[in-house]
């Protein structure tokens, strides 16, 4: 596997537009595309938020029902969620725009938004959108870019990545993009992602390989708590590579997952770095745990923590947060047992030991404490599993950006 | 029922005190006693964390097996939690230190700490701040006062509450100070609580009462999602009112049992407003729900969500994370189905029903979300029970406060 540049426009085939549609945001991009004239099988998870958006509920039915999909039209702005019978419609009237202007059927598009819950689509601006999108796409890494920027709400950087990997000696392409910021505690996967490839790969498996790697990537991770009713993650693949189509599990299926995990877990951790208000990206590694879902459960419950994250942004070793964000996850465990590590900057220091702090330096861990990418280290000492997962500091901008979204 | 000035010391044979003990803090009371010369059954709640503090420990087994109670010692600045077997030690030296002040058993004294986890007790402090307690002890209001004010950490104000209620004629008073600001999320109960009465009542009684009532009165208040390694709810009666004993249930126990939820919810909605940072009491009242743990369900995760409690602080109407965090709580609902008002200054209005936004005022709905004291009403129209959640919006100096707690 290797890394490249680009994101959604890397794998052959696929186009990308970001255009300007004034749907909330003035003078900025608002809207969207992915293209593939080559029809894609599709996957997708989605918000487990009993509320969900419009958008959410069109998804699902065209990721489960159509025989093929070709483009995917996204705004930020505004969510299309508690929006009633006519959110529901906007989405049809969405995707039969662009069925019209890129002459494809209009089973085949998925529509996805993010933005403020509960305002209606300017449905004339959106259908306007489509349009400059149909017309300004290209395959090219910039259109990719463009795409990536125009899908941003409170987001300070766009998400891309993108990866190639050899199957039967064919060279085939992975990329994506993602936005997310706030609103982000992923239950089955997190906020919008894009994630194209020009692999040939049956529905079955590409469905099968995404709903085992969110688990561990997107689901992961989190800014506030608050799961969103919009989180969407979907993978469309076209062929276009030309290898021998993957019909069932074997090298060439590990070697795709393996690149999907790469690109789910970059993105999932860009989103998590970029957490609305964020100065630093917290990770936590919990290992030697009982069981996977032990170390799932204990490395999120410190992601979590309120009081852990506000430690962080104050570079706090503020450590009984964390044995008290791990005590209280659910997970059942010796607290006298288990050894506790910060790491950050190429360093790390051990802080807690049998039941009691080490006689570790406050000046040395507030160092590692205030790198940009801090971890928390927890060995269970109790078997073999682990788990990471991603989350940010807790900051005045975080309030601040919430306090006032809307105005 | 008739509510009185007071706390803890309210109620006949019941004394405190307050004393500066130099613990972790300086200037400033941070020791307090609850005694009574007439033996008391005593029952209490504690924490669910898995990390339980050394003195939550030492509780649990003296109301689980002391034939009778005569006091609490309470500190505060340091928690005596993730101690190991030191931190057991001293709270058998606390309560030989405190047997020998006051000439009682060993066994009948419970100790509480709150403040900073992992840090080991100054147990000469601790003994000299017991020898102090018990000099000054006394039953007038203001002994309580100060009991209330020496167990504070990051609360801005002492918290207590106290009544009086009719047994068979005979007068019964029963009282309680509380603490708690960050790190509230209870589950069992939380935090530090403190309720004496002089009614005479069976242990099996008091136990029962008190588990029932937390349920619906701590349990359903958070501040951060955080649950302390601390909480610990205690409740003494030492029978000096001179009613006939309510040894069964009936009238009394109703009595009885309508004044203790009287107390316990105003000391947890005296706590959620006094959240770290908070400027506003946040309540949410869940009606006519399918089940009544579908009620505590919605109307906890409405609380508990940080972007709500942003939007509370900003004064903002953003509805939508509402709606957002009822649907992610877990409870099934129909979300066309339900209603949304919000409550305060004596004001309400109606913000959504049939699926989308009424046409409320913005500007109505800011001046009522601008109140101390602001409620969120939800109609599921799905059944016929309620419940009612307690917390407080997130703020600056929520983040402030936990980024240099130990500082």
């Amino acid at each position: 596997m290797k890394i490249i540049e680009g994101g959604v426009t890397a794998a052959k085939g696929f186009y990308a537009a970001g255009v300007e549609a004034a749907i909330k945001y003035k003078n900025r991009k608002d809207m969207a595309l992915v293209y593939s004239e080559t029809p894609c099988v599709a996957a997708g998870t989605f918000t487990t938020n009993v509320v969900k958006a419009a958008c959410v509920l069109w998804d699902k039915k065209i990721v489960e029902e159509s025989p093929a999909v070709h483009s995917v039209i996204v705004n930020a702005g505004i969510a299309n969620a508690c929006t009633g019978t006519q959110g529901m419609e906007y989405c049809g009237q969405t995707a039969k725009a662009a069925a019209k202007a890129l002459n494809i059927p209009e089973d085949s598009v998925l529509v996805a938004s993010t933005g403020v819950i509960g305002m209606q689509l300017p449905i004339d601006r959106i259908c306007a959108g489509v349009e400059k999108l149909a017309a300004a796409k290209a395959d090219s890494l910039e259109a990719g870019h463009l795409a990536a920027e125009a899908i941003m709400t409170t987001d300070t950087v766009s998400k891309e990545v993108a990866v190639t990997f050899e199957v039967d000696g064919v060279t085939v392409t992975m990329g994506g993009m993602c936005k997310g910021s706030g609103m982000i505690h992923p239950n089955m996967c997190t906020m919008l992602g894009f994630v194209t490839s020009d692999v040939a790969i049956s529905k079955e498996l590409l469905t099968k390989a995404l709903k085992e790697d969110v688990v561990d990537t997107f689901n992961m991770i989190s800014v506030d708590g608050d799961t969103s009713t919009n989180d969407t993650l979907l993978v469309l693949a076209n062929g276009c590579a030309g290898n021998s189509i993957i019909a069932e599990e074997g090298e060439a299926y590990e070697k795709f997952k393996e690149a999907l995990h790469y690109i789910n877990m970059t993105l999932a951790k860009k989103m998590a770095g970029d957490g609305e208000g964020a100065t630093a990206l917290f990770e936590t590694k919990v290992i030697n745990a009982a069981s996977k879902e032990d170390a799932r459960t204990l490395a999120k419950s410190v992601i979590c923590s309120s009081l852990t994250k506000a430690a962080i942004f104050g570079h706090d070793a503020n450590w009984g947060r964390i044995l008290c964000a791990l005590g209280y996850s659910g997970a059942q465990f010796d607290p006298e047992k288990l050894e506790l590590f910060f790491e950050g900057g190429g360093k790390r220091i051990q802080i807690y030991k049998d039941g009691v702090a080490t006689d570790y330096s406050e000046e040395e861990a507030s160092v590692i404490l205030s790198q940009p990418e801090v971890t928390v280290l927890v060995d269970m000492k109790a078997g073999t599993e682990e788990a990471c997962a991603w989350g940010c500091d807790l900051s005045y901008d975080y309030v601040k950006i919430n306090a006032d979204y809307r105005s």
